[in-house]
């Protein structure tokens, strides 16, 4: 094991499980994989780019390790994550006479991770999973917390399971391969925990941001084990997302309301995310749940990384309507995640209307007919 | 409620659920209904037969609850416990809006209780789920205990959960409307929790079986309730399918390849386990396990019935093809379910060979081969 390597434990009982956090560690992670899922078989579920760069190194370690492994390509991008696609990959396993005891690995982003996690979690009512990440997205959200799922046309994540890895392994090496811009984007979901938990991670961006960006391996392992500290500590306290655990979609209920306006394309996850943590803390604000000041904070530090903070110019019905079948809803009211302060999160229900009081957002719609 | 009304509890913790037992509760399904899930909204997913009995008196009783009810009807027959069954329900439940609150409802046999399962295990990662079983198969199976599945085009259940219901309402007056066959069908998963674990209850069966067949309420309802205790219990003490739970699969080993080999048509699944059971037992004697006569004993009760009791004929290779996919495998066996006496079952791994030797059934390819 490379000096410097992290280890974070998600503490779920006899589902406990950890993550492991350094650098050029991808070739160790056969035998680790071997011991934490008992598998003597190996279904690698990947993306063309990540496939070719990285699984003949996860395939020869898993070897190594005595465990048999079939390398399974799916398209890159968001449309991989769908009933048609997992369906692909049950028929695969099919072929590789895969059995209750063999177990899926996630080598790639988020989407590969929530897909294989869905088929890991359905193949024989569930078999163990492994998620390999490898952008900073998966590493610092995704891959931790056993949420996974598929899309349907009409709304994300609307299919899946909770079913929890046995093993999480971070070779953060594997970023240095990322554009900067999939790199900056994958950060947002880092600095979120620090701004919905961690007052003193989020300074940490403010100090060290171009460092992190770069990938320095102090700062950046740092900040990252923070990171999956404070997810494993949400999801150990809340796995099912009944209370504590829904404050990690700070950001996300406007992000996902643009993704489903855009279709998941012009914009990254993470930078839909950005545009939803400094929208959901002007609301904090305006609502007053939070003091003034923190909205701009946020801002200042997502824009200095070169990120979006502004939402896409579209009719705030369409808004509206994409918020209606939002996941957090139950009733006429969505959860939406507030904060209380830099640092400290909480869940109230609202009406999409509250959530998007007229003039919140740039409405199209309404300078159009204004303009009449 | 109607007197008589038998209740069992499925122990597991929190998880708890009761089933509930009577003659012509179906008008009482929706406050009960109401109170296990607290849930406003409910989708009830059933077959055009069943619907146009059933559903009106349910959606009657869920109004007076208080729950708005959406009915969701997919076409009969196990072909519905498909991937894309279950694709066409996820679109149907964006359209009735529904949230993590809304429950799940399946009103008929096994099929639509384990394709509406496992929509409801999977529909934002889980809803409340309840199970109205119209058939004795899934009174007495496949509605309690929380494994849901779809098939794939090449293997029976290979796609689904554990996901328990949180009630489950057997009206045995429905079974009433049903042909004899189907009902005949049904008896053998009850039969089968006598021969594996009681077998007081096999000789319920041989003292009253046209009684049973004629769905006299004393008999039936009593060879219910304790079907039910037995299943409660083993589902109670391993829930997961990971030892004791898999002695609920006597007989079925052989009964899924002959459903493969048939394509889910010929024989109702009653009937292919009906088969498998007699075949199993004699297995069970031939290979040691079983005193001798135990096998002639359950033949002769099912025959009573008018079951099938001997394999369809198609060539062993076939068959040892068919067994290959069995998800009870793991590497190169099956755990095979096996008598130690009548009413005690035990699991040992077998490979397809040892489960099949040459001879074990029909033959037809050696039989050609032979003539040749």
């Amino acid at each position: 094991m490379t000096a410097g390597t992290r280890t974070v434990s998600v503490p779920l009982g006899e589902r406990s499980y950890p993550i492991r956090i350094g650098f050029d560690i991808l070739d160790q992670a056969g035998p680790a994989i071997a011991e934490a899922t008992k598998a003597r078989r190996a279904a690698i579920v990947t993306v063309p780019a990540v496939g070719r760069r990285y699984a003949a190194r996860l395939e020869r370690s898993l070897r190594a390790a005595g465990v048999k492994s079939v390398r399974l390509v799916v398209p890159d991008g968001e449309r991989s994550k769908s009933l048609r696609v997992a369906a692909r990959l049950f028929d695969d396993l099919v072929d590789f006479d895969a059995d209750r005891g063999t177990a899926i690995v996630a080598l790639g982003g988020g989407v590969v991770g929530d897909l294989a996690g869905f088929v890991a979690a359905s193949w024989m009512r569930g078999v163990p999973f492994v998620q390999v990440p490898t952008t900073l997205l998966a590493m610092a959200d995704a891959s931790v917390g056993g949420k996974v799922a598929v899309d349907l046309p009409r709304g994300k994540n609307l299919v899946g399971a909770f079913h929890q890895p046995r093993l999480v392994w971070m070779d953060v090496a594997t970023l240095r391969t990322l554009p900067r811009r999939q790199r900056v984007a994958g950060l947002v979901e880092v600095i979120k925990h620090g701004v919905i938990r961690d007052a003193a991670l989020f300074e940490r961006f403010e100090a060290d941001l171009e460092r992190i960006i770069d990938l320095e391996p102090g700062p950046t392992l740092d900040v990252l084990e923070r990171s999956c500290q404070i997810k494993a500590e949400v999801v150990g306290q809340d796995e099912r997302e009944s209370g504590l655990r829904m404050i990690l979609n700070f950001g996300h209920t406007l992000a996902h309301a643009i993704e489903t306006l855009l279709g998941y394309r012009k914009l990254l996850h993470g930078e839909a995310v950005a545009i939803g943590m400094v929208f959901a803390a002007r609301r904090s604000e305006a609502l007053g749940h939070a003091p003034t000041g923190i909205a701009d904070r946020i801002q200042a530090l997502l824009a200095r990384a070169g990120l979006p903070t502004e939402p896409p110019d579209r009719p705030r019905r369409a808004y509206l309507e994409a918020l209606r079948v939002d996941k957090k809803r139950r009733g006429t009211h969505v959860r939406f995640v507030v904060l209380r302060d830099l640092g400290r999160a909480d869940v109230v229900p609202l009406t999409p209307a509250e959530i998007l009081p007229p003039g919140a957002i740039p409405d199209d719609g309404a300078r159009v007919r204004r303009r009449r």
